[in-house]
């Protein structure tokens, strides 16, 4: 059996990754009394009286519910808001499991922005932030900017920023393994939706000053009349040379490529084409936009891809739990870019020197110090940004 | 200190009531690649070519928010969304202690009929269930009312109809002491709210003939001008005698008193005017409708009150937990009423003839022989009445 055979068979058997548990004594009179009737009027007061109190007296302060309206699951597209429900959960237990975030999966029944918007603002009192998840663009961009604009908890679309922070830590790594220079490098994005273009905005935030960004109609230059309005303001920052042609173009002269787009879209000769010590990310799932093994056989310094099944897996569960327990732990008012660095160089650094390889450019997954170094690095950089209430 | 002060101090400590879990193996690259990418793609596409899949492949299954707008806590009134959420989140931990139920609370920001029904009902994919809380009549009716009709998942009022079934419970067996039979009795209900409507209505159901309802202007008799569309439909089905007046000339001659109202409405001269084997359930809280003692000294034969502090609290504690697991167990698509009459007799049942005393009319709200007795025969009764799915 492949691993979808297998998940298919596991999930029948666990019949839900996550469940609630009861923290509190609840087996006889008095302590029914005291969580529940009659004692449980005075927190309800204290808050009533101060909503603050919600984060010292419920479990508020660490519940991030995992949103989606189920329009773009994994590469599988639209598969509507039950059907998200395994990558959810499987989200949820991740956020608990590395970060110790108490999360649910609440998927949402409409594809109307304002419909989404409206329903997470009215739930908002409940949670201490907001992971959205697999909203598709452009709606998503709307969607994150209305609700960070209107709550004052935490809001992270995580296909875009998640994805950026772990392509940029493993850029920073790779490139220190390459020597060459952040800000001196040509980078080629290729899929300019949600992710791509976040990764772009980000790397541009990081210092990259060549970025070009392409898209299945080829280069994304300004002044192209198929763009989006996303690909409009996209546009006006990358690109500066306006050049234009297909991903091929593009590639000629690359130091690094970054692919968040479809399967074997990429050749040999465009890899070969590339600078030297070329890095790819290839991103795209199930299948990458070239095998890793072709592209080292053209020439490749670095790949690393979305698969758990090679080297350099690059991957966003390396970011949002612990982005969102540092978030928590000083109860951040926002993600912003001065804390998406900081996880972003938080993940980078938990590689040291010593243990950085062309196969071993990011932390695992799984590994626990990455997790923590994330929190830590998020939670001083909120501190720091003046967007901590809690300290 | 008193169990306020306790229990503020303690939801200080706790910090919440309840958390979520993870539930299966994530800490390894091949668990990882069955739980969450790549393998999850498999049960989600299961999902979307057959939704009902989502109660096998997630924990939908065993999953019911909480949902309250804060507009009837407790006997606080309308406190607010985030000021509920003590109370939500102690139903939560009891949804799990007694009934082995995953709740989660969410509180809506919106008093809008509509905006809790629509919110509601665009993440009902989630759930298994949903249990309604502490929303002012008489918009919960209408709430409760068009989500049952519109959703295929059991929708709940506690306040309405788990208060009903545990007076109903308890006015069985105190019935059984006192020798006296349901059809013949006559039941005065005071305060017509949403819980003594629902009470009204169920024992009316359940055989009770000669219900008296009241509110703070008196005996509710049809064509009173004072009524508010719910109370004109229960006066067309209560008071068939059609008689006027205050509490104290409903109570005359009549055999059990229902008190969902407020403190202290009832005199001694009230009970003494009462039949013989007077039974008196004063539901209010924290403050009675009287003291139990005071009842006792008039004469009354059995009290109960909402406080665990007295002998037969009647708490719907003991309803919702097993309620809920009996209607999950067989993926009921609704709560019926043969439902909630099963939940009743399954509650009174769980006190043998020899047990029954009249300090001992009803089972301990941790008893969780009850809790089980009430998830068995509820699951009986959707099977019975053919609104189970899933046998």
């Amino acid at each position: 059996m492949n691993y979808r055979e297998i998940s298919l068979k596991k999930h029948g058997e666990w019949k839900g990754k996550i469940e609630t548990v009861c923290r509190v004594p609840v087996d006889n009179r008095e302590a029914l009394s005291i969580a529940y009737t009659p004692g449980v009027a005075e927190p309800c007061m204290a808050i009533h009286n101060d909503k603050n109190k919600s984060f010292e007296l419920t479990r508020r302060w660490n519940t991030v519910p995992v949103i989606t309206d189920g329009t773009a699951v994994l590469g599988l597209g639209d598969i509507g808001p039950e059907a998200g429900m395994p990558v959810m959960e499987g989200k949820c237990a991740l956020f608990k499991a590395y970060g110790d975030v108490d999360a649910y999966p609440l998927c949402i029944g409409s594809k109307d922005v304002e419909d989404i918007i409206k329903t997470i603002k009215l739930l908002a009192g409940s949670f201490g932030g907001i992971n959205l998840e697999d909203i598709s663009a452009p709606r998503c961009f709307e969607i994150e900017t209305r609700l960070k604009e209107e709550l004052d908890i935490p809001v992270f679309h995580d296909d875009q920023h998640g994805t950026a922070i772990v392509c940029a830590a493993a850029l920073l790594n790779a490139l220190k393994l390459a020597g060459k220079n952040l800000t001196e490098i040509k980078l080629v994005v290729n899929g300019a939706g949600a992710a791509g273009i976040a990764i772009a905005k980000f790397l541009l935030k990081l210092g990259v000053k060549n970025v070009v960004m392409c898209d299945l109609k080829g280069i994304i230059c300004k002044g192209n009349d198929w763009l989006n309005p996303a690909q409009k303001e996209i546009a006006e920052i990358t690109n500066l040379q306006r050049i234009k042609g297909a991903l091929s173009d593009a590639m000629q002269g690359a130091d690094a490529f970054i692919g968040v787009s479809g399967p074997h879209c990429v050749t040999k000769e465009m890899v070969k084409s590339m600078a030297d010590k070329a890095i790819l990310f290839t991103c795209a799932n199930p299948v990458p936009e070239i095998e890793p093994e072709d592209a080292k056989a053209a020439g490749a310094f670095i790949v690393g891809t979305g698969s758990s099944a090679n080297p350099n897996q690059i991957n966003n569960v390396l970011v949002f739990p612990g982005l969102f327990r540092g978030a928590l732990d000083v109860r951040a008012t926002t993600v912003n870019t001065e804390m998406m660095i900081a996880a972003a160089k938080g993940i980078a650094g938990c590689v040291s020197d010593k243990e950085l390889s062309t196969d071993y450019i990011l932390p695992y997954a799984y590994d626990k110090r990455a997790h923590a170094a994330v929190a830590k690095a998020v939670s001083e950089a909120a501190i720091a940004s003046g967007v901590a209430k809690s300290v």
